[in-house]
């Protein structure tokens, strides 16, 4: 196993800046009276393709040789990862195809197909997402770029936190929702090389709190089958994250449906942003622990914000 | 009637820095293949208060003298000027009034009261809004700060454009909306000093066209009672609004309620910002007009982001 470095993260930042926006920081005076913090957004909502995922998928395809590039590459993921893989690819003119399950919404569909990627559907079960995936890698020999366990992608995902600590100075905590650990991954590598003294704390839904019992636990626990409207924070830790995780992390905080909500409701509101439930769980973990943020200056990692504007949460039907 | 300069921006600038937020520009890659031409949007949705107006109320509000100050400030507006006006005066710590009629929505009563302000409530009648409004001045000596006939409104405003070419080099063209004309007048101010080249573009909604007709007509001419979902343009322009767009405007374009609609879910789909119909209008113009903006830098003015997320306009019941 590969621990991608602090020069990883350097390599990644020169090779994706042409393709990446660095991503303005935000603040509301609301949200710092209510929690007696002072809190700063990193809104990598406002990212290309609309998530921070665009900065590890961009190192990863940025980084293949021309002859690996011209086989193009290939995900599985019904998330941003697929969106942003495309957008990478897209960018390099390279082939990239997405395996998801048929039953995945039309609009992550129409978000791959926009950047140019390419769709193979499978069944909506692990089982044959990998038969599926292992074919379509003998067929074509795509080069992999797994959703978060990939020292490319954790490289690329470090980026994020670099820029943050460049733009705030004086931060003391940094909050950013945990799934597969990709984005905590990457702010534990930055911060411990650079920032140190920055307590790194990721949040989680309760009801989808693997990465809070792994913590707890000191191995890996995965979920079977999570029902949370958090969905970019359902999958599991793997290895190379779990690394991150165990040695950097200062603690998971968890956070439940309700209290996720009404901090999504709260950020679009008083911050005038469109953001997805997942990134709305730092915020409510915040509030939920006023104890260990009032009076530190807290970055919070905003992380997406594709979401169905059809219908919206709180709305009631 | 007093004309304000760009020494009066310069001014204002100096003296709202404290208050304001230097509002980030964005931008799409979607939107310029989609228009052609390269577009940079000035976010003022993201200004506090949310919306540009917290620039004007701020000047108008710290340009008082202590006695002018003690005995408040007034006005009537069911809009972003009551609310940002409130934030203002909350800021310096003086009353402030505002007259609204007793059918506003809730939400609007809310933004005001939440900064501080007081509502005096009138029928929804010009007639009773001037007699009440006229009482309250009568009673308290508080300064009327109207929401965009006024010197240090404008002047004010005018800081806005004067950040935007800061942040953006070789803008050839701007878009704004109209409505009183407040913000249009601002661009107009900096512009026109700052750099003449640039045309100066006004959108508005096709059912509240009275600056259009006005600018075709050479004399203002007021809608009745006009019906449009951008409900911050149904305003008319007034004697020092007017001025600015007689002379500086290079043509107001105008756009279909559906168009302004379209605009509107694209702008949150895309750049992940809310922001309200009535900041849809300049994109919606740009679409519409293609052959005016392709190949050119052109900045958009985004206003403000102050909107009902419980029922959204593309929404079926």
């Amino acid at each position: 196993m590969y621990i991608p470095t602090l020069d990883d993260m350097l390599a990644a930042h020169d090779r994706i800046a042409p393709h990446i926006h660095r991503t303005p920081v935000l603040t509301s005076q609301y949200l710092n009276d209510l929690t007696g913090a002072e809190l700063f957004f990193k809104c990598e909502n406002l990212q290309k393709a609309g998530a921070f995922k665009a900065r590890g998928a961009s190192n990863a395809v940025f980084g293949l040789t021309d002859e690996q590039a011209a086989r193009g590459v290939a995900t599985h993921s019904s998330g941003n990862h697929g969106t942003c893989l495309s957008y990478a690819a897209g960018r390099r003119g390279i082939p990239c195809t997405v395996v998801m399950p048929r039953t995945a919404p039309q609009a992550k569909k129409d978000a791959v197909r926009g950047y140019g990627g390419r769709i193979v559907e499978c069944e909506p079960s692990t089982t044959s997402r990998e038969a599926v995936f292992a074919q379509l890698i003998a067929e074509t020999g795509a080069e992999f770029v797994h959703p978060y366990n990939d020292p490319r992608v954790i490289a690329g995902q470090a980026t994020c936190s670099r820029e943050f600590i460049e733009q705030v100075d004086g931060l003391e905590a940094m909050v950013a929702p945990i799934g597969g650990g990709g984005m905590i991954s990457g702010t534990c590598l930055t911060l411990s090389n650079l920032a140190p003294h920055i307590k790194i704390y990721a949040a989680e839904p309760e009801q989808a709190d693997d990465a809070y019992r792994s913590f707890k636990a000191g191995h890996i626990i995965a979920d079977d089958a999570p029902v949370t409207i958090a969905d970019g924070l359902k999958v599991p830790l793997k290895d190379l994250t779990w690394h991150f995780v165990k040695n950097h992390v200062t603690d998971i905080l968890t956070a439940s449906e309700a209290e996720i909500i009404d901090a999504m409701l709260m950020t679009w509101k008083r911050m005038k942003i469109v953001i997805e439930p997942s990134c709305a769980v730092p915020l409510a973990t915040i509030i939920k622990n006023k104890h260990l943020f009032a009076g530190k200056r807290v970055g919070v990692i905003i992380t997406g914000g594709n979401v169905d504007l059809d219908q919206l949460p709180w709305q009631t039907k």
